[in-house]
């Protein structure tokens, strides 16, 4: 846990003003800065100490064999694990004899700010050396969102109070030295020393490693330059080897005196281009950012952001906890997606190596709802890195004896490397998300080249692959079983309910873009006959239903399993805990997931029905996974219970600023924290789009007075202002002038001319708030 | 497979008359030796050509780490695996100058013949070398049955034409070359140089090795000494190092001319006992084994299965290949556990490494129904021998949350080594065929020490861990979710009808040992409250029954998923060929569950319902698992398909002399072969204990004429002459003369003074014979 008051609640930055070394590694993740192509941990400029030191490219991974003591037929056989490449953002300094060591001697000053409009990582220390030197050291730290390559630091030492020799040796290291790895499985196989060197060139004032993976046999590239500015006599050397490269900055300071220097790394890499493009991709990457400068990439880093934020950004008045909380979230999320651009957006974005550095349905089912309506050209790159997989996909299902395309529970680059079946393949759940994010991205657009290029296609694989998972009975009932759905503590089931709704989503939406593109679908295979099989068993997908409680059974028989004993078992998260043999077949559960169900296909469900459930299922949700809070704020809010709303939003939102989950060293939270976007839009705004419209239903929490949030459909953008008693719809932009909404069930004509102002329609509780498992009552925001 | 004519069919021998080096490694199963404590492989004298070098100690194992990709609480961490030993039965012979190897030179007679009333192995070669020297070879070996320690060669040496120098290297070595692993999960992990060298002393004419395992830390000892005879000169040499000892002999023989020698080797090993003691301990067994010579051993392992046959022979009249295929699995049931002495009889006995060497429930299932009725004082060994694995039992329930014991799905020492949990540690039922075997040898035996010793503390710990497992719905309907029964292509179920009556039984069981001992009971903390408990839980449990169909579910909800679709998916095994994650939701079947469930507790299911059952469960069943062929035989019979039943009989004690399985290479199923007994004496004969009555009901299929088989029933010996009017008792031995059974429905009184004649009361088929998957049929005995 990272403790309440470690950053100071700012509407804008996240700031540290106490070093502590206990939490270096999640600090190291918070501070983390990325563009979804190029990641860097927060790790200090001076490389140690640290937790876990990190620099990752997207997709740039190594392969392993995953080992089984009992192998099983279909088991994938090699898993793909992110690597720590090359760490271009190492600067260590000699205050004269003395290496500057946060450890050492004594840090008088110590600040990093995280910047959510600059989109930078600054960095103050004071420090006096174990001699008594004072020295005083800036370093502003950006990752480009212009250049995609680039990574640049201005680092500055000034000498206090008396002459200091200074050295700086700024390096590229490969091959650095992971710590060990922990007991939870969740977190990743570290791989030691993954990179044979390639090439070393070094020039004047900087250098460039080239590097390849043994067994994936991906090849990459490294390059650094800088330029050094200091009153007086300053001598500049580089030199390299193998596995490192180093230019070393020697100059003597008098007190007031600056040593500036600016640092731009660049990257590359690829799995087919050669040794001489690889290289020149990279020089070319250094001069284009020497020639923009560093004022010039601030500025640039700057512009991009706050026209990000234009149509992004989330105003909370009540609560700047969570203003912060969700400010971070989104900055996050967009760090990781931003620049990503047909490659997978991780779990854990490029922040650490926790899940092995996969993507798993978080990306279709969490950021790109967010991405979608803030950011849709980054959804529409992630929708088109999932197409390129379609093939990969294919072969899944064919060795699963499954038509269509399966697509993969987790991986890097689109290959199976789920190593545990029962939460892995079974979760077929995966597929529908995905289906249901390409469909999304057309609604909320109007952008139908996605389809067009490789949606279609999708839809009706995953579409295949259902009507081949499913089956009839002899009432004609359609069921699918075998299925995991999102909750993992309960798996291999029965007609999961959300796994069901989901399915048959896939299966309508697949019908209606045949429908849309009669030829396209033909030349598929797609036949009238195969789309009316698929809209059959759309209708005849068995929901189970308990009549004597009254609630959905979250999977056949679900309501009958024994009750979890909470008084005797609470060690959370369970699973590190308890056995799945004893966790499967009781009535606990990890995550939302019947409750997942009523938010994504909401009009499955009466609003009783909504009010039930959630009482019936609260009660028995641990949350243990970090995916769990924020579809809690969701439907939470809906059924009326807005203070609960409001502290599962808090959570979702907090969850690395807090370290929540106890893991935030391995890397964020990207669902969890784009959950904090959809927990306030959807939860407090009541945004959904289940139904083919933009719908919203707003109603807030006692202690927020206003919430106001930013969006953009189709070539809208629009601020929704909500207060307690009414709501205001801003339009601005778009091509006719006017957009036609849901606001609480009745539909209403927004036109750019003027805001509309509707009156907030409160939702009285049906039932009492809900208790949680006995230590699990999140976080009270009031 | 062996081919049908590779062992000519004889009533007492296997005899091979054709070495054929593609299977060689399924003959070296089928002609191991073994007293249950030392098994050998049917190596070649000479060790190769060999498949798999096995020469094992019952327990004497190594542990390795178990790897998981994705690990999870309460997965065992390390496993167990039966290694390789020294191997002992090694006597490598030099004709002139050229090595005596059957891939060189010409074999111009081999046979080998594995008697089963001697028990022993003979061979004879006649080869010649190369050079064209021609030798005549007899070796005969032995596992001494009444010597536990002891193995016996006789190994003898013939010039033929001319005068011939014989070099013969009689040896001792340890860590010998394994052959590569094969990809079928099932075999065993080859542990390779597990042994590291503690001794190696050298005596005139023999030597002794010890040894200790890295990891396991258990001591092992190997001696041999030899008596060698000839005429004229012979030189008798012997040296060793760390893996190895060798006693050279040479000598000249004259055409007719025998070099005779008999070698004895002696183990031993302990985990506790000195190098000193284990030394003494092997070198009195050769003492031992000398003092009695050769003949003295031949003549006493004939005695000693002299009288195992006169209580455990199986006589079928009619059908040659099952008189021999029964009387083969007879004999390998009895060597592994004649002598296995409260140590663990593996699922392959020693004569192989298939499955790591583990028990499973098929010794309490398979195995011990057998010895319980034929050589009853082994069958309370191995139970003792689970009693000695209680307290791990405990510590595995305690550490999932469970109350009781929890005894492991596979081990060699008694922890769990099962890496897969759905078909292991939620495979439950486990407890209650344990708890089954103990009480059945209460029954048959009438010895009540074995309950007074350990069996009522294994009763009440089983009811406690289903107590805490099951759970009673709102309705009082008791359940037990989460389980596995016997199939393996469905995992992790809700009431599994097969466990849910053993769970039943198990309780009942308990429940009535306590009322035979309440102090013990008392003092055990099973209260008069407790044992009420258990036993409402019994009568309160559910069965699922499929209204509709007629027919029982093997899970909930079983007959309802989809149907297996065999048209295409006929690769067997499927588990080689089909992922779990399609097995489990299909109604596909790797083994009798719902129909073993009608043959262990058949007094809970009506004969129409039997009828239906077999009917509908024998359409689904794939028969991929070595435990089926033999239930459905009995049921088969049960139900009145006579000839199906037959062709099942067959095909349950024929798995390893025609290696129907395909991987009897890795030691042969010894509860297949023990399920050759149960299918003809339980299915034909109509054997049943279920209900604590010794029952008959005996029909025979048209091509037998009789069926004698004998058993012991308290201190009775007891023939049953069946033939297709009439089925004659002979009551031999007992105390007061007179005993009650029940044949067909009815109570009969047997006495010594003369056999008792009844008809047979012939069952009529309610339903034409049930066909079965594509591929399945069982081979057809008429």
């Amino acid at each position: 846990m990272i403790h309440e008051g470690a950053y100071p609640v700012e509407p804008w930055h996240v700031r540290e003003i106490e070093l502590d070394l206990d939490t270096i590694a999640q600090s190291e993740s918070v501070f983390a800065l990325s563009n979804g192509h190029v990641g860097l941990r927060g790790n200090l400029d001076e490389g140690e100490p640290h937790g876990l030191p990190g620099t990752y490219l997207n997709s740039f991974y190594e392969t392993r064999p995953l080992p089984y003591a009992e192998s099983g037929f279909g088991y994938p056989e090699d898993g793909q694990s992110l690597i720590d490449v090359t760490n271009g953002k190492i600067l260590r300094l000699l205050v004269d004899d003395e290496p500057f060591d946060v450890r050492y001697g004594d840090l008088v000053e110590h600040e990093r700010v995280l910047d959510l409009r600059a989109g930078t990582l600054t960095r103050t220390a004071r420090w006096r050396s174990p001699a008594g030197k004072q020295i005083l050291l800036t370093s502003v730290r950006l990752v480009s969102l212009t250049q995609r390559s680039v990574v640049a630091i201005e680092y500055t030492v000034e000498a206090v109070d008396e002459f200091t020799r200074v050295t700086v040796q700024s390096e590229l290291v490969a091959n650095e030295d992971q710590p060990e790895q922990s007991d939870d499985p969740r977190v990743s196989a570290v791989l030691r020393s993954p990179l044979q060197s390639v090439a070393s060139e070094v020039a004047d004032q900087g250098a460039l490693l080239m590097h390849r993976t043994k067994s994936s046999d991906l090849m990459m590239a490294a390059a650094m330059d800088h330029l050094v500015e200091v009153p007086g006599r300053v001598e500049v050397d580089t030199d390299a080897g193998d596995d490192w490269a180093r230019t070393t900055v020697i100059c003597g300071l008098r007190p007031g005196q600056k040593l500036r220097i600016v640092k731009y790394v660049a990257y590359g890499w690829s799995s087919l281009r050669s040794r001489p493009a690889l290289k020149d991709q990279v020089s070319a990457a250094i001069a284009g950012a020497r020639y923009t400068g560093w004022d010039g990439l601030l500025e640039a880093q700057r512009d991009y952001l706050d026209d990000f934020w234009d149509a992004a950004d989330v105003e909370i008045d009540g609560d700047p906890v969570s203003q912060q909380a969700v400010r971070f979230g989104i900055f996050h999320v967009l760090q990781a997606s931003a620049r990503a651009e047909r490659r997978a957006i991780a779990g854990k974005g490029l922040t650490g190596t926790g899940y092995d550095g996969h993507a798993f349905w978080d990306t279709e089912g969490y950021v790109l709802p967010l991405l979608t309506y803030t950011m849709p050209e980054a959804a529409a790159d992630a929708l088109r890195w999932r197409a390129t997989t379609l093939d990969l996909a294919r072969e899944r299902a064919a060795e699963l004896d499954l038509k269509g395309a399966s697509f993969p529970w987790r991986t890097i680059r689109g290959q199976e490397c789920s190593a545990y079946w029962p939460a892995g393949t079974a979760a077929w759940h995966v597929n529908a998300d995905i289906a249901m994010a390409v469909d999304r991205y057309r609604l909320v657009t109007g952008d139908d080249s996605l389809e067009a290029d490789c949606g279609l296609e999708m839809l009706i694989e995953t579409a295949r692959l259902w009507m081949s998972l499913g089956h009839y009975d002899r009432h004609g009932v359609w069921h699918l079983a075998g299925v995991t759905g999102p909750d993992e503590y309960t798996a291999v089931v029965r007609d999961n309910v959300f796994t069901n709704l989901m399915a048959a989503h896939n299966l309508r939406i697949a019908v209606d873009a045949c429908a849309r593109r009669p030829a396209e679908a033909g030349a598929f295979g797609a036949s009238t006959e195969e789309t009316a099989a698929w809209r059959n068993a759309a209708a005849a997908v068995h929901i189970p239903y308990d009549d004597e409680l009254g609630v959905h059974e979250q999977c056949d028989g679900f309501t009958t399993l024994r009750e979890w004993d909470f008084d005797d078992n609470t060690e959370y998260p369970l699973l590190l805990n308890e056995p799945y043999v004893r966790l499967y077949p009781s009535q606990v559960i990890k995550q939302a997931d019947l409750v997942l169900a009523m938010h994504w296909q909401g009009h499955a469900f009466t609003p009783e029905q909504k009010a039930r459930n959630v009482d019936y299922y609260e009660r028995r949700t641990t949350r243990d996974s970090s995916l769990s809070a924020c579809t809690q704020a969701v439907m939470c809010a809906e059924v009326g219970h807005l203070e609960l709303a409001h502290d599962y939003a808090s959570e979702a939102a907090l969850i690395d600023l807090r370290d929540l989950h106890g893991n935030s060293r391995d890397g964020l939270h990207m669902a969890s924290l784009a959950g904090g976007w959809i927990a306030w839009v959807s939860g407090f705004g009541g945004l959904r789009d289940d139904e083919g419209e933009l719908s919203f239903a707003p109603q807030l929490p006692s202690g927020i007075t206003h919430l106001r949030f930013r969006l953009r459909w189709r070539n809208f953008r629009l601020i929704v202002d909500v207060a307690h008693e009414q709501a205001t719809y801003t339009l601005r932009d778009g091509p006719d002038g006017s957009l036609t909404i849901q606001h609480s069930g009745e539909h209403v004509e927004l036109t750019t001319q003027e805001p509309t102002t509707m009156p907030v329609v409160a939702r009285e509780a049906l039932l009492p708030p809900p208790p949680q498992p006995p230590g699990r009552e999140p976080l009270r925001r009031n």
